[in-house]
């Protein structure tokens, strides 16, 4: 009766693989998305990020602190959202326009905010093919696949979106300086580098008057106070996203290790996500269900299997255990 | 800079309060918002509230609960937002049109929504002069003086917006019933009765298609996980609601009282807020400012002084001794 979470295809959806194959929510390991494993610690929280209005001094640090860490160029502005979600949902009624390229595969919830709002979506297509568009969206890098969005492709129209929410593993391919340019946008996600995406914390960045309408279309305190205060914190901590990146490379050369291992070739991906090469993914991803490990596949790949990293040590030998 | 609150006139603002008055933040006593001061008790939160993509399974339960909680018809449907402000802003989204009646003086935000989105916003206006408007809202009870929306005022419309934010001090004349006929939606907030503001935490009851608009402008995972998990504890727990709707009507008849012995007549109100008249309220507010307590004045009105209650024995003194 209540749809209340998308219909689309996702990860992250532990319910619906209880629905399927049975168990515990408690017995599943959730490599179904690109969340780090390790979450920046939530330390103490004041009650009054709880209590009261969020109010102006906790947005301007966490917003102060944003622009530092993604070096933002001082002519851009920043807004903070409930999510990148909430941004992406938000998109369209940025500009007027009736076509955007969005190349696919890619995150989905792009081509869908777009059709929502009555656009044409062009998802396939090679350079130039893609005829008169208003809006281009590109990820960066790209979900499932790995791939940085050309810096050729950016700018040029009257929305280019790039959506960075897997960049913080590799800021040196950041495209957020080219946001001082007419109608370049990036986005930033808080919970997938820093592990606390049930917090529900995004960026837009992007020109004043971009960044003033986001903020309109928002609404008054649209981040909680919570995010706000451990938003604020992750981010001036420089040294946890340093040491952070290390730990997810090497975690991430180990998971490939491991899949090679079992006969999987590695088709792209971040340090937050690997994307593998298997003969059949639906059989992996029900092989990998037996142990209660939730892997992701997707409806345009037969071949195509997807793993976030796993935690702690129990949980490396339970994935190796379940891929033998 | 970074203008990421509003500059709408809002209570809340301490930060704006320290820049005029002085002091500390912490030195403050906040009344100048609705907020129940003695909040729903958070209790212990699952890591996985913070960390995992907030999963079916939460949703469900927060949507049950709400449905439960507020007697929500099971022909109407319902959807969780981060904030009614979150809702309010998207509201005009909801519709076609190009004229919205919202008789003032109320809570800014609706007109301001409207006004973004290019509509014309009728604010002034006996009963049928408001001409061809598609859309009407009412908040009920109203912010600040209290009046309730006549039941002659919802329907006939394209949309009906009932924002019930401060409606469950008083459940028994709640619109929610009304949210069967076509065009009529009511908004609830959870920060104010459950004083957990920074939370983010609202709803829209309304026709399942006008539901599944509103949760495609939201986008996917558009609460927190904390927000899930308290929201569905609190709105499953009926028995702290109605001692907090005793407690509140002493306290608000304390207040009265209190102001009452100082001079002020009662203009109106909820049990979460006061509304006064007082001979000048910015020399009113001005002098509660000198000990550190916050009131609401409006732009509107020279005589109206809104308070919220005092929480602890502490801030009662404090208050009766600021306004000898």
């Amino acid at each position: 009766m209540d749809q209340t979470l998308p219909t689309r295809d996702h990860g992250g959806g532990v319910d619906a693989a209880v629905a399927r194959w049975g168990g515990a929510r408690e017995d599943w390991l959730d490599l179904s998305t690109g969340i780090n494993p390790v979450p920046y610690p939530l330390g103490h929280l004041p009650g009054r990020a709880w209590t009261a209005l969020p109010d102006r001094a906790a947005m301007d640090r966490l917003i102060g602190a944003a622009r530092s860490f993604w070096s933002v160029p001082p002519e851009a502005d920043i807004v903070a959202a409930p999510g990148a979600s909430a941004l992406i949902a938000r998109m369209p009624g940025q500009v007027a326009g009736r076509r955007a390229a969005i190349p696919g595969p890619t995150y989905n919830e792009h081509a869908a905010a777009f059709r929502a709002a009555g656009w044409e979506v062009v998802e396939e297509g090679e350079e130039g093919e893609e005829g008169e568009v208003e809006v281009r969206v590109g990820v960066h890098p790209n979900n499932p696949d790995g791939r940085l969005m050309a810096a050729g492709d950016i700018g040029g129209r009257a929305l280019t979106v790039i959506d960075e929410s897997f960049c913080d593993v590799c800021p040196e391919v950041s495209h957020v300086a080219r946001t001082t340019e007419p109608g370049v946008v990036v986005l930033k996600s808080f919970g997938k580098f820093w592990g606390l995406a049930g917090l529900r914390l995004g960026f837009l960045i992007g020109s004043p008057a971009k960044c003033a309408r986001m903020r309109e279309a928002l609404g008054p305190w649209a981040v909680a106070g919570p995010a706000l205060e451990i938003g604020a914190r992750a981010l001036e901590d420089r040294s946890w996203a340093e040491t952070t990146r290390k730990r997810l490379a090497r975690d991430a050369a180990r998971l490939d290790a491991m899949m090679a291992a079992r006969g999987a070739g590695l088709a792209g991906g971040t340090t937050l996500f690997r994307t593998y090469t298997v003969p059949d993914a639906a059989a992996w991803q029900a092989r990998l269900a037996e142990a209660r490990i939730l892997a992701r596949v997707f409806p345009y790949s037969a071949t195509w299997l997807r793993l976030g990293l796993p935690g702690g040590e129990d949980d490396w030998r339970r994935l190796w255990d379940a891929l033998a």
